[in-house]
């Protein structure tokens, strides 16, 4: 029996903290007909936040280094101001949102990440389970699930989570019961051969090509994880990949992953 | 047929900011056994995250008045520090909790409360509907809901909302489905006709000496609404209510409202 479509898309901070931008994509997400989840980030709001709290975010390589104050930081503003700000705007738009962590009805479980080459990250998770019939649950009965960039370890404490490995994680995990259509979307119009140059959009991403972008160093550092995470959900069962400008999620413009 | 239980438990600000009395509650709610829904304050919390970010609290009669930066804050606050961290404390615990405000599925919305005698408390909200078929769906698979003091408009706002007014209304709807026992919990044993003698707790509150004593004066000011609003609730056909020590919940110390 065919599965039934679901679209899972991933909206990043950017977009989040510019109220036109993040307007926009809420309408195309309105406009996205069928089952879905939303999957947001907002670290540009947590560093915003932070900084009057007296805290300087502190990156390696993309990822934030998450202390004790850093994830009660990231909890309040991922968990709280952005995802409740996003589930009563979708509410008041008339879609049924209801807004999680990984922590609620334990739907991602994560491994606190080990310190790696001397770098030790905190407070940060790497998913190892979810309770994908839970969240089929909510979907069969019509709500949508928006989820923040939080997981638990199942030992009491939140760790933070990379949004595109949550969007990943999920859209992998829900390929059991649905034909996941995976959005992850951006500023730009999707992967492009040349950031400057708005004509050269890669309609159709090959694995391959990608590999070679990654050798020729075509390919920006940030994107190279995102890209990485995305093509290991299409091998993993995820029905289609797409990534897109924040207001395209309705069509069908952007790159089409290729395995 | 008889309806089966429901308990629904308040916990304030004064035990969820202090960690041995929040063990303390957690280990009580966990004993409890049965279908159950937590709903949590979280102001002290709140007005200290607040002081860093320069924000004084603004209080008339006990009640917070709510600005826009002061809205960002309780939404961070409540709806993630606090729900969120007790959420995975729960979870560690083995109880299958969902952190949730009034926005999420359109548990609870409320009307922004007009401005009375020339006092304007911003984004305050006062419940108007509950979506207690959605709230039974999650207690009927096992979940049991954790719920931040925060509701929704409707349009797209986020209202604080006090957390015995969202107790009470959860209670009167829930007892449509449940028979419910409503648990408040503070830091005193219960109500005590003298609050200087542990020995005068009124084991079986009658609503005519609830009366008597707001005429004489012998109820704290900021005790009068949550009197009232547990009133309430009783004449409104919730089974129970009790008013107990944090620590008390799983025992039937404390006192029982009679009307």
């Amino acid at each position: 029996m065919d599965k039934e479509p679901l679209h899972i898309i991933k909206i990043g901070g950017a977009v989040i903290e510019n109220p036109e931008m993040k307007q926009a994509f809420l309408d195309g997400f309105v406009a996205l007909k069928g089952k879905k989840i939303l999957i947001h980030g907002g670290g540009r709001v947590a560093t915003e936040i932070g900084s009057k709290l007296g805290l300087i975010a502190n990156m390696v390589e993309g990822r934030r280094v998450t202390d004790d104050a850093t994830i009660d930081l990231v909890t309040m503003v991922y968990g709280g101001l952005v995802n409740k700000q996003m589930v009563a705007q979708l509410q008041a738009l008339g879609e049924n949102a209801i807004g999680l962590t990984g922590a609620d009805a334990n739907l991602i479980t994560s491994a606190k990440r080990p310190i790696r080459d001397g770098v030790d990250y905190g407070w940060v998770g790497d998913p190892k389970a979810v309770n994908d019939e839970f969240a089929k649950s909510l979907i069969e009965v019509g709500s949508i699930p928006v989820i923040a960039p939080l997981t638990h370890d199942g030992n009491g404490h939140i760790l933070n989570t990379n949004a595109d490995t949550m969007a990943g994680t999920m859209a992998s995990a829900m390929s059991t019961h649905y034909d996941v259509n995976l959005i992850l979307t951006f500023e730009l119009d999707g992967v492009m051969k040349d950031v400057n140059d708005p004509k050269s959009l890669i309609t159709n991403f090959e694995q391959s090509f990608f590999n070679e972008m990654k050798v020729t160093g075509a390919i920006h550092s940030g994107m190279i994880p995102k890209l990485e995470n995305a093509f290991k959900a299409l091998e993993s069962g995820v029905g289609t990949v797409r990534i897109c400008k924040y207001d395209q999620i309705h069509t069908n413009n952007g790159s089409f992953l290729q395995v």
